[in-house]
């Protein structure tokens, strides 16, 4: 491998001989090109860089297979948060899911911020998005900073010298609550696939019986985005009369099969990885090309070309070597787009669990609000009994609901689906949405809130924002997110 | 292998037993879920598929690896275009390519249709995209229907009661076309990636040396669609006096990063097969697994989701046994947008030469008509002695062309385009976008047009489509696309 290394180096480094120092123009110059039908043996960086790293892995993951599963996991490389940096509420009894799987018990890992109030009025639970954990932003536990570090603090638009806020890693996760990575107490080895299907609203039940623990009986708002949207419309749904306000970012009450084509492609490739194993991976190597490849596609989904057109364009990498430009085409990356995507995957793929990405992103696809979906899942009723209508009622209701009246032309579902959000009729709602977001696409955002106005809920505020940053705008915006939230929570 | 099948139809099967036979409702049933965490050792259908494929694929190419390499394809099962069924051009002297490689000889596949003019007159090179053979319709030589059947006839958009229409499989296809599949004659065994890389603007010229050998001197039309409205403008560009018309559908004229961004996923998931082995797979199992993941992902660009939410909505597949939808989820595919992605995978895997995938592809990435990117590659001036102007002059026109003046807050490179686009600037051009088009939005549409009137072209015509159709309208919209390109040519 090392020599084969070395010669790679050794052929970008003839590229400096032979270049025009005169030129500074940044295109591939034919002069220049190695290109040939007589060159020697083909190079591939791209390719020799997975051997490179599934080497390291090997090697380091080599210690870690005697080890206890309970605290060796699959990515020996990365620094996870340890249970030192988070709180953890452990749920003894049996769990059952709402698709029929029980987990014999869990924990759920959570972080706070702020002071919470005598009458424990102040709380807002924020809800993370797929792959985040519950290090939103930092804290006496954990100093670093956190995915939400701007928006959570004093003065900022979850106001800390106001509110007590709690953050848990979901259900399902891999950053200290129970998922396909944790041990099954019945076998007393790794989950993996033997995890049962996860529900979006398992992962808030799951929320609520830490708040239950905590003795919070009322949440002054549920705020989320992305997959956090979701679950921030399942808890008002659940508990209508536990939660004060809602905040839906970037998030959707119906999955769209433009969004599951998109995630499915993505599990597609880490299932396709040979070490995935059906997801027993958890003594060997873990499914590290697999995960990449799925990071690159999920990155495509999470920002905008007008963005990328504005800050890659069409540059062209710089020369290992030298910082010069590449000055002859080959396969492997060549544009900085291309890099910066190999680059995200490269990152990521050692910081997250393939499972967990698994069960999570499969979640989120079955998510699904329209009274006719919710009817067929084992959920309690929403425990507010005014809530309850029946469905003939509720259709009735919302067909004629005059102060909404439905939109021109509302596809099919859309009845259904304001039908299914009858119980949040009476909860003050932010649906946020971002024109440039492929993902969550900004028609989605103006569908849950048609919906609930149509379910007759008159406390619906509706933002849309412009900008390039697509699917993470709500992860960067600031001042147009941050303002809406804190607008809306004041 | 068989084993394990039978066991998950039997699983499958037990599924009607519990079923409420009154329910109508095509939702999950928690009440017949099989997921638990103490279920049976979990089982993976659309994983165990990849194998069974690998498993015949290895059985017929066993057969092919003695074979003699110019007549054993990687894809045994696929019944690939034969020589009798196209015409093809043998150039016999090497062939210089923009980026510096060179081919010692090469074939170009090429089909006709209609009947050429004595002043040879009449002729429309119709170019293709990125994955499609010479076969645009059905002809005597090959009466199976073509990839553009309803564009090409009597009467059609190209109508052949009056145009001679021809179609060539590019270069670096595996469709008759030399490209990497091709036996290189210094070697006597398949170029894989010795092949050198690829320019669109190679693709055109090797059809203009098909002309010169038919004494084809002036095209009446060149029309194309997706890659081939990107060759259109190349031709018009490399031979402004041999171009009467150019049609370009679904194109561009300087590729954004996120198109490379979409096709870089692809090349990605196909190079880390450990099939591909470095392009080098000719002999054995071709990256068939890599192959189906690239299409799957390439489906998603060309399609959109408003087509998907009308088609498939949240559908669930039918059950395998008895046409009942599944009933518990799992993570194998369970909507039906995610067996429609597995299928069109499928389809393709051993259709296309993985090889041609990646070279064509990148040469989509590299296509850049902007004046600096033209000024790096080595291609012969345009012929139009009056279309040469300088750098200087030309932008100076660009900027002070007041017929058509440039849109308010043009992009830095607009400019660049349009004195890259000079000259096209006396040759009558449609350009067509689709406004759900994510791979090759209508903005890059948009950016074509307005270049080329800032260039001074005043024989622009720009149309824009609705529709749900996505990029691959060009291929369904026989009323729109059909008549916007047959008004055009009349």
């Amino acid at each position: 491998m090392a020599s084969k290394i070395s010669r790679l180096v050794n052929t970008s480094s003839r590229v400096p001989l032979q270049r025009h120092l005169q030129r500074t123009s940044r295109n591939y110059r034919t002069s220049l090109s190695l290109n040939s039908s007589s060159r020697p043996a083909p190079s591939f960086p791209c390719v020799e860089a997975h051997a490179v790293r599934e080497s390291k892995i090997l090697q380091s993951s080599v210690g870690n297979s005697k080890k206890d599963p309970s605290t060796s996991g699959p990515e020996p490389a990365y620094s996870w948060p340890t249970p030192q940096e988070y709180k953890t509420y452990n749920h003894s009894t049996p769990f059952n899911l709402v698709y029929g799987g029980t987990l014999p018990s869990f924990d759920i890992a959570y972080e706070i911020w702020g002071t919470l109030s005598p009458s424990k009025d102040n709380v807002i639970l924020l809800h993370t998005g797929l792959s985040a954990s519950s290090h939103a932003a930092s804290n006496e536990l954990h100093p670093a900073e956190g995915w939400w570090e701007k928006f959570i603090g004093p003065g900022k638009a979850l106001d800390t010298n106001q509110f007590f806020v709690i953050c848990t890693n979901v259900l399902g996760g891999c950053y200290g609550s129970t998922g396909p990575s944790s041990v099954n107490p019945a076998t007393k080895t790794h989950y993996g696939t033997d995890f049962p299907i996860l529900s979006i609203f398992d992962m808030v039940r799951a929320q609520f019986l830490l708040l239950d623990h905590l003795g919070i009986e009322k949440l002054y708002a549920s705020v989320g985005s992305s997959m956090g949207g979701m679950q921030s419309l399942a808890a008002g749904w659940l508990h209508p009369e536990r939660v004060g306000k809602i905040v839906s970012i970037s998030g959707t009450a119906r999955t769209t099969p433009g969004s599951i084509a998109m995630r499915f492609a993505q599990r597609s490739v880490l299932m396709a990885d040979p070490n995935w194993k059906n997801g027993f991976y958890y003594d060997g190597l873990p499914p590290h090309t697999g995960m990449k490849l799925a990071r690159q596609i999920a990155t495509i989904t999470y920002r905008s070309g007008p963005e990328w057109d504005q800050r890659f364009g069409r540059k062209i990498r710089p020369q290992l070597t030298d910082g010069e430009p590449v000055q002859s085409p080959a396969l492997c990356p060549d544009f900085l787009i291309e890099t910066y995507l190999d680059h995200q995957g490269e990152q990521f793929c050692l910081k997250y669990d393939a499972n967990s990405l698994i069960y999570i992103s499969k979640a989120m696809d079955l998510f699904d609000m329209t009274e006719t979906a919710l009817e067929g899942l084992d959920l309690s009723p929403p425990d507010s009994a005014s809530s309850v209508v029946s469905s003939e009622g509720s259709r009735m209701m919302t067909s004629h609901s005059k102060s909404h009246p439905p939109p021109p032309n509302p596809p099919a579902h859309l009845d259904d689906l304001a039908a299914g959000l009858r119980p949040l009729a009476h909860v003050p709602i932010l649906i946020l949405g971002v024109q440039s977001d492929i993902l969550f696409p900004v028609e989605q955002q103006r569908e849950v809130a048609d919906a609930l106005r149509m379910a007759g809920n008159n406390m619906v505020r509706y933002y849309e924002l412009g900008g390039v940053w697509g699917h993470d705008t709500f992860l960067l915006d600031v001042q147009n997110v941050g303002g809406a939230i804190r607008g809306f929570l004041s």
